[in-house]
């Protein structure tokens, strides 16, 4: 019989555990070839919109394959629910036998794609972090800022919401975690102030215009991972020294770089380098403090199949 | 929180439910468009050789939509642990919400699937079933055998396996269930005198040769639902008056019906008719008792769509 986990057992484990280690190991495995990653499975919802994704795979010779399902309904805060649900399954690789449910309600997708923006950050952004900008002040966006901790000195942070009580709400929460917040409904003032910008929204219009880029930033861009979702101008991808993906495979048809073939700001994929690529190779890294760089991040199954086996492991030792 | 139920609580409300009427009426939702069926997932396993099969979707417009996992690892038998796992998934189609985890250890797959069966044998089979063939004498065999009491009043069965110890429990399980039962480890013994057969095996090789099949046999082959199982001679596909598939869909990837059009067999998939179609339609059906039909069934989501939702309905009147 399956092990069957709630969040509150998931959570009291997350403490002890070192997520973006294991996503950091996670895109190395993936991008040297010893994952096995299908194409995210979808469906798609109108009235009211929403979508669920379903990723899944293993890396080779590991003891679990992994599937994991999120969904994001994003009227459902309207009626008092969180956007997001969610769970992982982890079966045994020699048996198929279902090992573990992981009833996470989504967490875990957070944990993981939080600090896959945190490799990111610690391989792609200048040496000195003046500020950070977080676009987006919504659960992930607060999670990010929280997992640059320990990739950044850097404390002072500058969001953008879509209103004051939503700004005020992130400032209210994120500072006593140790950061100076500010906080403005206008992208621009992030864009002039910051070199580390994470962009965390489910937009489907370019929040980030190319013009006001300074020299040295970094953008993570970790909300668009559809067909249809965008967060930066196209030309941003054109105008960046480095485009990282997290999975050129997936990025062909999912985020901003595949806006950015789309638009044509981005001639083909030759370009694009895999996170995994950056970590195991720093000839590939930034060689200035100059440079702009991007991270386009659309979530890989390796990420939840790390998670959930060190989630798993530590409630196995419990 | 998500309701969660185990094997035992699941299967003492099937009693009560009439899969062979939610299999017919899914059928019917499928080819008719109602129903949103993505392409089946898979992760593939070579050593131990294994598959997952992810297969996910909604009717349009109900209360939920299901994701269902379900595994085939044929060596387990050999370590004492069944050969299939699997669970199915209910989330809530307004909001995403996991609303049910069906903990069915691939046991709701096998239901759906020998109803998936009696549903053809009620529209394909000749008017008088003279014997039932059931070539493969494990689980699934005893599940299609059991399922078609309900479609035919033919009570005499033979049955093919891979040894006499498989067979002879085939014969003492089914026995008590109101058949009278003979053994065979020769498939011609089954073909020269059954005129509705069934064949359920994991078979990478044809076990049913062309040219010992009888005028007016009709034959549901549910083995095969990849890419490389085959259990009929592509031949018996070309000879067949009509060929029905219960996804034209995934049949050009998966199952006898890919296997002919690959051996030139087919020719296209023009001829195919949906199970849907045949018993929405009747002038599809067959003509004469001469007649040679073939069902080609690869299994689609919205089986696991129907019987997911008859038996979670089913657990919440408890």
């Amino acid at each position: 019989m399956a092990h069957i986990y709630n969040l509150d057992q998931i959570k009291s484990v997350l403490a002890d555990l070192d997520p973006i280690a294991d996503i950091e190991a996670g895109f190395v495995a993936y991008s040297g070839g010893r994952a096995v990653v299908p194409a995210v499975g979808e469906l798609v919802f109108e009235n009211p919109p929403g979508e669920a994704h379903i990723k899944y795979g293993y890396i080779k010779n590991a003891d679990f394959y992994v599937i994991k399902i999120a969904s994001g309904f994003y009227e459902n805060p309207e009626r008092g629910l969180p956007p997001y649900d969610g769970l992982m399954l982890l079966f045994e690789q020699t048996s198929g036998r279902l090992a573990a449910v992981l009833l996470d309600e989504g967490h875990l997708t957070n944990v993981r794609t939080a600090a896959a923006g945190a490799v990111a950050a610690k391989y792609l952004a200048p040496s000195a972090v003046r500020r950070i900008g977080i676009i987006g002040a919504g659960v992930q966006g607060r999670m990010q800022l929280e997992f640059l901790k320990s990739v950044t000195a850097c404390r002072d942070a500058i969001v953008w919401g879509l209103s004051q009580t939503e700004v005020a709400d992130f400032k209210s929460d994120m500072e006593p975690a140790g950061f100076r917040v500010e906080t403005t409904l206008n992208v621009a003032d992030v864009l002039r102030v910051c070199n580390l910008i994470v962009t965390a929204t489910p937009s489907r219009t370019p929040l980030v215009k190319t013009d006001l880029i300074q020299p040295g930033t970094h953008i993570t861009a970790m909300g668009s991972d559809t067909l249809d979702k965008i967060e930066l101008e196209p030309d941003i991808l054109a105008r960046a020294d480095i485009v990282v993906s997290d999975s050129r495979s997936q990025s062909r048809t999912r985020g901003e770089v595949s806006q950015a073939l789309r638009a044509g700001a981005l001639p083909s994929m030759d370009s694009v380098r895999e996170l995994g690529e950056i970590i195991s190779n720093p000839g590939l890294r930034r060689r200035s403090d100059d440079q702009i760089t991007v991270a386009d991040l659309t979530g890989v199954a390796v990420q939840d199949i790390q998670i959930a086996k060190s989630v798993y492991e530590a409630l196995r030792k419990r």
